[in-house]
């Protein structure tokens, strides 16, 4: 069991640093750190900001008590100096960035975070993680949102991955678009909508299959989702029908060819009066398999492996740099990762009908934005206190409507270019 | 902040089927399930079970405490009946298992869940979830050591996955023999080694390169490692050696062409009489990026987003599945994927040289063993009770045992079929 606060959950190299430049008089230097990704995985055409509702409240209760100080000090990482610092540390500074359920893309300067650079530095690991787990399932997720063109999708894939990113992942898919979820912590926590009804192992339990659909249905009512698969599917249509009658919820299937499955499926149920029965179907879906399945008859998808694991994108890239030092603009000069310094101000601009056509970045300034443009950065902490945000609720309904923003082929499940084109201004 | 004991970290359908199993009289049946793969992702040649001394943790502490139930109750997703049950709820069946650190290949059983049907099928999620992350990381982290030939690997990849997966996949990379990790808590909770020193921003808070790598070693010594990259590695490394003198310990590269850098980084080093100085190299390393460097005069890696990840297959496709109710094999008969039922018994057959040559599972009974073979279960818990298992330190050791066993083909990086045949013997 973890039994350690999640300030430990950091590299080592910030807690050396930071002893360094409490010794050499540095720490104390005002910075500003900025989170960005380079470049989209695989062709994607934009990246979802996700993440930040979960962060700040992590950053909030970013403290070092007594057992992680002494661990540290214990095994010679930190000396008294840093131990004693850490052990009073408390974030002071300001944390700016995109709302949650806002698009990005390479460039866009999602999360600025400013204060000392001691204070700063040693958030980069939590920061990073937070953001490139939950914006990775996010954005895999809102692809699938897309393939489904209005029908729900459950969200399946928490045995597919640990069992605390599952609750993220949930929270994640959820803002992209998923209807519910089947992880009940991430229905506690976030009041995220929870579904399931059974398994395989509850009809292979029974004697056969029509006394499993007895059971549940008399324990959870014909409101209820019958598992068909187990043996043969017309039949279990037939027993599931026979015994809840033609006014069952629905039927799922999870396996097999599922473009003829569901047609079958539907004829089936159609010739014995379950008209409304509705047909849920699972197993490997991730955005391909569901745009394949879109003309066919189906009411509703369950996503597990691909969505948690970002649709082969199981993380977003998204890297924390050193931009701002004592208010100089700073940067890496080494080849191949040419950034632009200075603490960045992000603008999207749109057409009159509403259309996005571009981002303009601009280091240590405001880019002119018209009535048409939005700015994209909001405070999430001022001077170390939070401050108000949307809810997951809110964050949700954002995404849905930036999603309609963008040009379509930004929609496109093709490897492509970024919807729009990010500009960096550099520093005049 | 998750609030909520593990125990809620389930999909929801576990609790459904438990309260019509509850109400039906089926809850009591005598079940076993079998944590399996039908494959394993991409090709590789073998998969390696991690998590089983994670999860053995979990399952003592798996309790649903007053909020859970509450919340559960709370929703409609309980009856009464149900929430008294799970109030109630300590797992008191068997679990057996392959040890840590252990070879699987397809339809290898690697953990046995055997109980009454209630209270096995509540711990699907949480066994899969810790098994499926644990074990993908594990697998492509022993791929990268095979690679890396004797040279230590620092895992670094905390920030490109969930705060929580990130120690968690510290771990499973140290029991696939990495060095050492930059996650503080891997170190405390698990004793594995940690390493890490300082990053870019340290090098651009300071006004040149020189002052932070002095700052660098007054604080930490020369027994360090300087990264030299930010501004050019050729002056960087100058810088360095001026610094620190010629023993320093290492200097690191994180960018670039890493083959043509090491071998013009060693080069100067040596021209600066620095011949002891390590060259470590990091930036989007994988096993074929390892493998690339195995000339060059590399003497430590650091990985992050491929051990994390998976190197390409972040789940490791593991399932749950109930073989055998009151002591009857069952079996789930839709198409595509035919398993065998009951509960199976593992043996690995070697040649007397050691080479292991084929696995054999057989249903209901024990396979036919000789001097050379290995049963490849053990206990975990019996009887509710956790009986004592191997060390981390130990299962790392036995993996390192068990790839020196299989046939050398089943080490090569290429795609291929798994190093060694899994036989499934029916029940007769």
């Amino acid at each position: 069991m973890n039994t350690f606060a999640p300030a430990l959950m950091t590299d080592q190299y910030e807690l050396t640093m930071i002893s360094a430049a409490l010794k050499d008089g540095t720490a104390d230097r005002q910075c500003v750190f900025e989170v960005f990704a380079r470049r989209l995985p695989g062709g994607r055409r934009y990246g979802v900001v996700a993440g930040p509702g979960r962060l700040i409240e992590l950053i909030k209760n970013f403290r070092f008590g007594p057992a992680e100080v002494d661990f540290l000090r214990g095994a010679g990482i930190v000396d008294e100096t840093t131990a004693k610092w850490l052990a009073g540390y408390r974030f002071s500074g300001d944390i700016d960035g995109y709302a949650e359920g806002e698009l990005f893309f390479p460039g866009s300067p999602i999360l600025t975070v400013s204060g000392t650079f001691a204070e700063c530095v040693v958030l980069e690991t939590l920061i990073l993680s937070v953001l490139n787990h939950d914006s990775a399932v996010a954005a895999g997720a809102a692809r699938m949102v897309t393939a489904a063109r209005g029908r729900p999708i459950i969200e399946m894939g928490s045995r597919r991955t640990h069992e605390d990113s599952a609750v993220a992942a949930a929270r994640a898919a959820y803002l992209a678009g998923f209807a519910s979820t089947s992880n009940l912590a991430a229905g506690a926590l976030y009041g995220i909508p929870t579904t399931g009804t059974s398994a395989h192992a509850f009809t292979l339990l029974h004697d056969d299959e029509p006394a499993a659909f007895a059971s549940q249905v008399a324990a959870l009512g014909k409101n209820t989702t019958l598992l068909v698969d187990t043996y043969d599917i017309g039949q279990g249509i037939r027993n599931a029908i026979a015994v809840a009658g033609p006014d069952l919820r629905a039927v799922r299937i999870d396996s097999g060819d599922l473009s003829v499955l569901a047609q079958h499926s539907r004829e089936l149920l159609d010739s014995l009066g379950a008209v409304e029965t509705q047909i849920v179907v699972s197993g490997d879906m991730d955005e391909y398999a569901i745009a394949t399945l879109a003309a066919e008859p189906v009411d509703m998808y369950g996503a597990g492996t691909a969505v948690v694991t970002g649709s082969g994108a199981p993380t977003a890239g998204l890297v924390y740099k050193l931009v701002e030092v004592e208010g100089r603009p700073v940067v890496k000069r080494s080849e191949n990762k040419a950034t632009v310094g200075g603490r960045k101000t992000a603008v999207r601009r749109h057409k009159p009908t509403g259309t996005a056509t571009e981002e303009i970045v601009v280091s240590q300034g405001v880019p002119d934005h018209a009535a048409n443009d939005r700015l994209l950065q909001r405070s999430y902490i001022a001077a170390g206190e939070p401050v108000d945000f949307p809810t997951l609720q809110e964050s949700r309904e954002h995404l849905r409507q930036c999603l309609i923003s963008i040009p379509w082929e930004g929609l496109k499940l093709s490897a492509g270019d970024p919807a729009i084109p990010v500009t960096i201004v550099p520093t005049v």
